[in-house]
């Protein structure tokens, strides 16, 4: 079984534990519909890469932290999605979950995920309970206050945005719970890894923005051109396309040089590499204007 | 210094840790303001009274896990009152959170509440590992899915409600976490525990809906009448007030006779008894009519 498969049936293991025979029969069909079919799965792969990277001393570790980054990260897209924030009808090439369940089913399917997330890691390593504490603190410290993925959005809210601690909190703290959490769940020191999920949070960023700017809905399966609806800041409006394709060839190279070392660095670097650049790929600046 | 001081200091580090320097600042004074000035924090009480009954051998855990619970309540009151759920102007006697700071703040402070929950406990149980996958499991069932809080409001949306389940995940789940959390924190098989927090919860359930038809908003600091505009089942309509306090009287006598043997069960019998009587202390068939 690869590592994607393996990923999928311990996501499949997880919501079953939520959207078991007593839920509600609406809130287990949204629960699973906010999970399956999953996106390309960037972050927990990354997780996974990373650990493996690390020697993978304690499998069931990287993969139930990885698969509690995933269900967070669903969580945070049906939240994201909600009509008081984005009001986005489309994700993943299907009705975004409030649309199709309504809106109290999203807000609960999204609470519900992420107290999935935390109570799959302590099903998971309850035999491994020296694990447990530093991989809940690194995830809750990447999704919660102050500087996780609701601060991100929370600085939505604020008249005066600071730019820098809204992008890092709102997409490069999630990526920094991978790469922390794949280290800490090999028994790698995870202080040592937070700047390359930073690194590589940034890339997605740009990535993100270019997408957003120069990519179509059918492709992305979720609507483009949401940043501008928005007001929120978008690397390309900054940049311009070529400046913001450079501004992401550059921020690569940091997540290359920032990799710590370990026995599989140079094949973790080659993984990275690939994965960030099949985001951009197909994009021109041709696009922008279509 | 008392328990209740204690427990109040508890919660201002939890929410200091989530509402730190670098967190938003609309964000931070919503969660601040969701926690604080509490109600009467009878789940975290119940929680401590337990352990204390239990013989109290680890108290940092049975604190950490009465916060978590009390954090948990908090952040479920949040998204209770949002305007796709209940639309409650009031809570503790001052303007709900999505009133005083926003629908997207409420949905992220209650978010970011969940988050903190399970981070808090990781925290505080860092050197106690063999307490936290138990503790963090025994939080989780009780508020997600299948068969918690999540799964309690779900309910409200289905055409069919199973109306024992109903009841048991939105209100009696939570008591079950503080009995069993607290059994659980000071050592005891928390299973034993379950239907005490069941019964309790069930009593307080018939005291709510005594009050929401009895109570007025000012005594209570949150609107009356709620069952009856959003159509939810109401133990005094359906057996008019005398029955309804007949069934409340059962259901305590009921919760006396679940209390597991244990060095401190007859005075934990007594507080339960006194804190569930003052919740009803007041209410009169009288003034249904008021």
């Amino acid at each position: 079984m690869d590592i994607g498969q393996r990923l999928e049936q311990e996501l499949e293991q997880a919501v079953a534990r939520a959207a078991g025979p007593d839920c509600p029969p609406i809130l287990a069909e949204a629960l699973r519909y906010a999970v399956f079919p999953g996106g390309a799965r960037i972050r927990p792969r990354l997780a996974l890469a990373v650990a493996h990277a690390c020697g993978n001393e304690n499998p069931l570790a990287a993969l139930s932290a990885a698969s509690a980054i995933e269900i967070l990260h669903c969580a945070s897209l049906v939240h994201d999605d909600l009509p008081c924030f984005d009001n986005a009808a489309l994700r993943r090439g299907k009705p975004s979950v409030h649309c199709a369940f309504g809106e109290r089913t999203a807000v609960l399917a999204g609470d519900a995920l992420i107290v999935l997330a935390f109570e799959w890691l302590a099903v998971r390593l309850a035999l491994s309970p020296d694990r447990l504490a530093p991989l809940t603190r690194i995830v809750a410290s990447c999704v919660g206050g102050p500087s996780g993925i609701c601060a991100g959005q929370a600085w939505e809210c604020e008249s005066q945005i600071d730019i820098v601690k809204y992008q890092r909190a709102k997409t490069g703290a999630l990526f920094a719970a991978c790469t922390m959490a794949g280290a800490a769940a090999a028994g790698y020191e995870p202080s040592q890894w937070q700047s390359l999920g930073f690194a590589i949070g940034e890339a997605f960023q740009v990535a993100d923005d270019l997408r957003d700017v120069a990519g179509s809905a059918e492709e992305l399966g979720k609507p483009v051109h949401q940043d501008e609806t928005h007001h929120r800041p978008n690397f390309v409006a900054e940049l311009g396309f070529d400046g913001a394709m450079a501004h992401f060839d550059g921020l690569l190279a940091d997540a290359m040089a920032a990799i710590p070392a370990c026995p599989g660095a140079e094949q973790l670097g080659l993984q990275i590499t690939a994965v960030s650049r099949s985001l951009v790929t197909g994009l021109s600046s041709r696009t922008v204007a279509a």
